[in-house]
């Protein structure tokens, strides 16, 4: 049952440890197929050095599973609350990646402060508010999903395809398994250049709105013109 | 005697390399056989590159050598005292691993910030108090040993599955000598994000208590829900 | 056509990933062949795993693809207006290394705090003026080039080998593409010990004008002896 | 002639490369064979990727060159002055490592924070005060040594062995080429640690001297009791 998926699935999860933003099981990927509303996600705590396709686990939106012998993710309901708050989102990434997991813990927005961010972030990397003790106490998993659907709010999802969890860590998503890794690895990468910035100049100031709005239309939208046709 | 012990040792040193905790000769893992009560050291001072299962040394409780042709690490009386004072502990390990012997030499225990932490440690990472010049003067390894143990107290130790000694480096323990080695690398992933997050935000608050209670005992105790039955 | 200059190319750009100042699609390098004045520069958005030489694609110094199948790098224009400005100029290469993109995202000049530095950069490695709305909404990667020609100034750029784009990233240039990654690395190590510094010693100061002479002479001009003959 | 030693500084500049504390052509090693008074040393400016032992160069203590076909490595003056200073040293090392550089262009020793550092030195890592430029337009690299030297003063080099240059780079040495190698990497490693230190707690106090003495008498001297008999 969606085989190609499980595939895909499996090798994106892998693709978090060569890029080094998960180590041990410090992190999930799963996908979503749009037209049977399924979706295929690593399982719970499996060891990245034995992971194969055969392990990924299928589940439907209200998260029981249809196909695989093992446990899915924990983070599986996140997962499935971000599928639903976002239509556009075919993949979704989970990290405890170094660099984003401190601005997590330091409970702050990522600043836009240069192009590296802006060609694939319309604007700061939102963090979101802490759950509150009853949101923990009760469906935690889906709580956390909530959460961010409620910070991103009414921005297209992927113009913004990421966010910190406030003392957390990192969700990021995309059109599909590969995008959301991409987008993961990209959200470390400018979380230390972020970091770093501000530590060499306390006053820096964000890139202009028109550097902003020049990187990411000339990647993302109908007039691009970065890669090939 | 005590060949799979052995192997597991070793095992577990060459994974402190592996995992960049560790470099030249510094740190080491040791495993006790409770049944017995003997315990499984590496020999001291010797190179990675050459270590093998038939190198390790067997100890009893007293440090006395009941097999073995080399010395054990000069820190086995640091093991002995937690195998001593921690009746469900398996394994130990000592590491100076850059970013957690940052925060043993600022004297400071690491805040629990995040989910990370809490998913491992039950309350920030301790660090002991200084040595005093007699208990330097006197039985240096031993009482190294024992200003940890004090700095636990009443805590289970399996819930707080390391500390860090003042002005020195780690030591992490855990069930068996994997999950000491485990909880060394989580340790210094931690070290890391605690430090950024400090200097992201000086102010950064912990973790709430509902937010570490539900990620601990989502993966320890009776009610676990991580990973695989 | 340039089948020698397309290697070397394809060579320079896989080795920004080997040296780590580039990952995924975020640097390029270009060389031009000063005879003919026609300039060999990497694809578009083409993943490094798969480059080849005859991937590389062939444009004359207005921009007109004469020879390859794909299109040019994004950058190209930044490229050529480099090579109109500085006609020692053999090699160019755009990067997104993090310590160098923190400086320019901080909008500051690296200072000259040492050998490392005075090795290659015969003074502080300089940071663009922000561009204008004017110049983002135009033509913005010729404008790019036109703000790094003006802060070199009249600086003879192969002792002053690459600059900083504010809220952007590095460019770095030399007599051939492989000199011009060289100097994209050093940027990056020097941009690293430089914020270091900064934070060890907030009150640090430049190296004498006679250590900046003495290294920079010692391996560059007519009475070099660094090296062999 | 002197094939041995050619080896031995051969693979100790090629284990620079291989511990991370140098990349291209910035660093080298030296050892000396005290019966003949003759130096063996890196070639100036020769890649890392390949060098062989026949490249190495034999140099008397006046710096003639007695075997080899390349020109010695520039700062060979420098290693010459610190062997006629330190007659027990065997092997010099110069690096420009990240963290050490650092600490160097901050102009500033690197406080003894901890045990990692107390293993191997009986002190802080001093910092050289900058050349005169008197010093840096007569026989500079020669005038690096003597400001070294002046540094050391009357401690025994071999229990403090190596020292920052103000605004350049490492010196370390050791019996041999290989400790002196090792020395260079423990030295980029604690300052690392000591520049975080001082991040994490700005008022961190050196360790006691008690501390001090215990560490470095287990693993030097008469007493030493680590490693193997």
């Amino acid at each position: 049952m969606l085989e190609q998926l499980k595939e895909e699935v499996c090798r994106a999860n892998l693709a978090l440890v060569a890029h080094k933003v998960v180590i041990f099981t410090w992190g999930n990927v799963s996908a979503i197929d749009r037209e049977s509303g399924l979706v295929v996600i690593k399982p719970s705590g499996v060891d990245y050095g034995v992971m194969k396709p055969e392990h990924m686990v299928v589940v439907d939106l209200d998260g029981n599973v249809v196909d695989g012998e093992m446990r899915p993710s924990t983070d599986l309901p996140t997962h499935l609350e971000l599928y639903k708050a976002f239509p556009d989102v075919g993949g979704v990434v989970h990290t405890h990646s170094i660099n984003a997991t401190a601005w997590a813990q330091a409970g702050q927005d990522i600043p836009l402060y240069g192009t590296t961010h802006a060609d694939y972030f319309h604007g700061s990397i939102p963090c979101t508010r802490a759950l509150t003790d009853e949101e923990i106490a009760g469906e935690y998993e889906k709580n956390t999903g909530l959460v961010i659907a409620e910070r991103i709010g009414d921005i297209a999802p992927l113009t913004l395809p990421g966010a910190l969890v406030k003392s957390h860590g990192v969700f990021s998503w995309g059109k599909d398994a590969d995008q959301a890794v991409h987008n993961a690895v990209v959200i470390e990468a400018v979380s230390e250049m972020a970091f770093k910035t501000e530590l060499i100049n306390p006053t820096a100031e964000p890139a202009s709105d028109a550097l902003v709005e020049k990187h990411y239309s000339r990647k993302h939208g109908k007039n691009a013109y970065y890669g090939q046709k």
